[in-house]
């Protein structure tokens, strides 16, 4: 661990904590009134954004979580959610800057959590799995505190495969010998393309179409039906 | 770990585990019927209520979960949650009963988890984080495992303030250099008083009030409304 | 950690995972177009389904995932869950091979949580709780994960009880010093009996009578009530 922590500056960390942070309290700030959460139910949720990730991270690592060894790691993520909240208003309607926002986060923290499993000495796909998990741990946890359909499971926008993209070239990097700080840099950016261009063009993956087609022909057609 | 074992005494975690257990029972009994809980399901309810809080606070400290190193706390958990199912149909409607109960189990595993996280050598505010963690951690997977809305994140009766309040009472006492029994006894006692007067007088958090305001009039219309 | 590994070779760990992922996919295409699953969050469900049982074991624990300790077990569940993307065509309606997999894998899951919390040193009770998380772990981040009702907490098919039935029987074994190989298969073969019994035979746990019967006739009543 010491290993890991020489590894990633903690200005790396807290900047992926910060962002967590701001975006999940924007995304929460929208459900404010419709699904009654108060304000420090969206603090909760900047928190939870801005911590999860990295807390799965160190659990699956099996080490103490790095953002309870120093009293950082939540000023930081408590001051980004306030800061979420108060740009709540001015943001509420520029999907784009959340969406961004939401992007490089995912990216970091895959960067992150991949170099640290990399460092503990995990094989390749299991750094590349706990790279995912902390890319998609924060917003999974988000889900499933807000009581929604977990983002990730649904048909849309290539949330967990953008993390998986980036982590993949990451993984790879290390394999072929490049630096830890090259290889984080293309992950982010490799995991913030898919994603934007993802969101952008309304890209999705297929359903399973052969059930998919039948249901769909249950469910809307009134002609009697003769199943096999 | 030696070490926090020595500070808490099996009692302490022992009667804080089976007032969780009492009241996770209480509260998933009023759900048979309606949700198709059985029997079973309000035993696990109990278990829930009663170890979650300890073992997220164990997870997040990286020790093996104290509940699991003697046959005690399974045992005093599961005799817990039967008196609870037993006791129902006579408490059932005695609503007082089960926020008191559920205020001083609150109190106590909030005291325990900051406690022990102090004693692990852990810097203040992490500590306080813990705390609360433990606190609200057997109520937030009671709600997961019976698909209801999170609690705490809720317009509602300050369940996570009160848990943080007495926590950071704790820390306080802790660094002005006060013993950890009477600072337990204080988080225990600050965390009850917020979390009854805040349901008796029906106190909760504001919501976002600009948001707010916003979204009801795009929802209810033109129409004005009187509020109470 | 070397001695549990040297206890459960690796066939028995990749054949329980391997059967989980297969049967988490069968289950997942069943929602395919009615929840708007896509082909990844089938996959992720499969993963989910043969992984997170032993996760959860190796959580409690407090020992590193097994599953990150090589490349196999990430390998086998994704190539299981595609298998059973691709059966499930063809096994849809065979909802008894669904059942089935599902009995032995959750016989599996607790066999190898019990034996492995045994040979840590846990006591009985607790060893025999990890084995029943360990079983019932999979199915019931899958229902977190898919927004499902957990469950296991609803009355229905004694899911709970098989493991706890199959565990208890193992740890029984132990403690009279029967060897481990004999006693998991004795817990895999009570397990899968039980489960599949009370899906035949559509066994349940009773629920509280009184409760019940009171909230029924709540419900059901013609006569107007005031409520507070």
């Amino acid at each position: 661990m010491t290993e890991s922590q020489f590894l990633i500056p903690l200005w790396a960390d807290l900047t992926a904590v910060g962002l967590g942070g701001v975006q999940g309290a924007l995304f929460a700030s929208g459900f404010v009134g419709q699904r009654r959460l108060d304000l420090l139910g969206v603090a909760i949720i900047g928190i939870v954004m801005g911590l999860g990730g990295g807390m799965i991270r160190d659990l699956l690592l099996n080490t103490t979580p790095v953002a309870l060894q120093s009293n950082w790691y939540l000023l930081t993520v408590t001051g980004a959610a306030l800061v979420g909240m108060l740009l709540a208003g001015v943001f509420h309607r520029l999907n784009a800057v959340i969406v961004a926002l939401d992007a490089v986060a995912i990216g970091m923290f895959g960067a992150l959590g991949t170099t640290k499993a990399l460092a503990l000495g995990l094989p390749a796909i299991p750094a590349l799995f706990v790279g995912v998990c902390a890319a998609v741990g924060g917003g999974l946890l988000r889900d499933v505190f807000m009581g929604l359909p977990v983002a990730m499971m649904h048909v849309g926008s290539l949330y967990a495969i953008a993390a998986a993209g980036g982590c993949a070239v990451l993984v790879t990097l290390d394999i072929v010998g490049v630096e830890a700080v090259p290889a984080a840099i293309a992950c982010i950016a490799v995991t913030a393309v898919i994603r934007v261009l993802a969101v952008a063009f309304d890209i999705s993956l297929p359903e399973q179409r052969a059930l998919y087609r039948r249901k769909v022909a249950v469910e809307t057609s009134t002609i009697p039906i003769i199943k096999p």
